[in-house]
């Protein structure tokens, strides 16, 4: 790329959206220069967001890892994770009394700020047992399922999930995202798409939301805070199928596809040019992006 | 159905297939009037063959139940279960070591008797711990992952299965059975598929073999047996996704939908004549075949 259309294409952008796992961080390291792109984005004026699909921290978990890791200040109003999007959604749609619970601490957290009373923590020491489960151990003040990652998942939660959604009066189905694996340090386990895979085949029914990438629901809530304009953004992410449709379905102007997560330019360039998965722009790694912008920008 | 259709229909018979749950039991209680249509078909010269999807019993477990529940003698060659098939395909596909195992103590105990090490029982203790996983946990000897209903699923074992099938040399994902629910005593719970499903979406493997109905496998163990003759066996069930197809894909000549189970007469009118789905013939109980049969052949 000349030095002219990388210019062209900063001075083009007042907001970076910034992924988390496999972008600035992978589990519990930093990713080497992340927190000196942070800096120099924000040096040059450019709002820096931080969209997340993993749902087990809160937003203030954030703000404290993005201190703790990588030296960077930020705001619970620069944070935007699956988890607190959930309770917002739940807010949103009436859902203000009990969910049942299939997540993280965070999730719980984020759900009880809210205002919402949570069912499911402490379930996984329950033992699943042929003939004991009946209609009546359901709590009928339950209004919603709300699911994500869970390494607390067992058998019983998930027959609980699946039972409120088959036998609860108006139960909603929401679930933070459908990730399939989540980069753990040292491999891939899976992620939130296993647990909320699993409510829905036992339910027989689909999430009313998922709110993650690609859904909208975070980029409408970054936009209702104003000052977003989404011809001027650009969303950085690792994933194509969240990421990049994220940016892609939100009329995002720019897509930078960052090569330290999942995926790779191989599988970006199968999608045709003009298809959502298809990255405007791609980068080694997020922590390379002051290096190469530095010379051209100053 | 006029009298003279009758005898003819059952005159073309000699062998009864019949699923478990929801034909003849539903969970711990036996489907009335079941017990003395088994009997009424042997006293006619009929073979009967106990064909179950529900791989937490091994077979002896079945004989034992039948014999309980139902005062039914039979042996363990009458019977044929997913769990039972799944051993059985290991062996046939040169696995004879060890295979990780998500499952109840009936299909850890047929996968012993086929001289296999099973590795996973135990480990629903296991919590999982971020960053705590590596690939150096996988046992290297292990062959396959052998999957079906597991009421002590986590989601630490649901990690562990997909990481060996992420990770693991050359190591086949083996699957009971896709059934989604499972007719408990009060309630639908999630079925072998829902585990089936969350080890798929982790390791991002579909299975190698289900070996459950609509397969093939428990038609081809019972037909090695010899004395089956497809165009004069008869499959009685109470899905339509499973039993009747797994009977019309088999060329079964006759394939009875029962409805004490999971489908209705509506559902089975859905699918026009000639689709696999669509039963031959359409009974409210199994346990009223004896009633209906009797005044028409003695």
């Amino acid at each position: 790329m000349p030095a002219s259309a990388i210019k062209e294409w900063f001075d083009g952008i007042d907001t970076f959206l910034l992924d988390c796992d496999g972008v600035i961080w992978r589990a519990s390291d930093a990713v080497p220069g992340a927190a000196e792109s942070i800096e120099y984005l924000r040096s040059k004026g450019k709002h820096v967001r931080f969209v997340s699909n993993n749902s087990t921290k809160t937003r203030g978990d954030y703000v404290s890892k993005l201190k703790d890791m990588l030296g960077i200040d930020a705001t619970e109003e620069e944070v935007v994770s699956s988890g607190y999007t959930a309770a917002q959604y739940c807010v949103r749609h009436g859902i203000t009394k009990k969910v049942y619970c299939m997540g993280m601490p965070g999730l719980v957290k984020e759900l009880n700020a809210a205002g919402l009373e949570v069912l499911g923590p402490g379930d996984h020491t329950k033992a699943f047992s042929f003939g004991k489960m009946t209609p009546g151990d359901l709590d009928p003040e339950v209004q919603a399922v709300v699911a994500g990652f869970d390494g607390h998942a067992s058998f019983y939660k998930i027959a609980m999930a699946a039972s409120y959604l088959r036998y609860g009066k108006g139960v909603k189905f929401v679930a933070t995202n459908r990730d399939a694996t989540f980069p753990d340090t040292h491999m891939l386990v899976p992620g939130g798409g296993v647990v909320v895979g699993a409510i829905e085949t036992g339910s027989g029914r689909a999430p009313d939301a998922v709110v993650g990438k690609p859904s909208q629901d975070m980029l409408e809530i970054l936009a209702s805070a104003g000052g977003l304009v989404r011809e001027r953004t650009c969303m950085v992410g690792d994933r194509l199928d969240t990421d990049i449709v994220f940016g892609a379905r939100g009329g995002l102007s720019s897509r930078l596809l960052v090569l330290t997560g999942i995926n790779n330019e191989a599988d970006a360039l199968k999608y045709p040019a003009g298809d959502p998965h298809r990255p405007t722009h791609v980068i080694a790694s997020f922590g390379d992006l002051k290096r190469v912008l530095e010379p051209v920008i100053g």
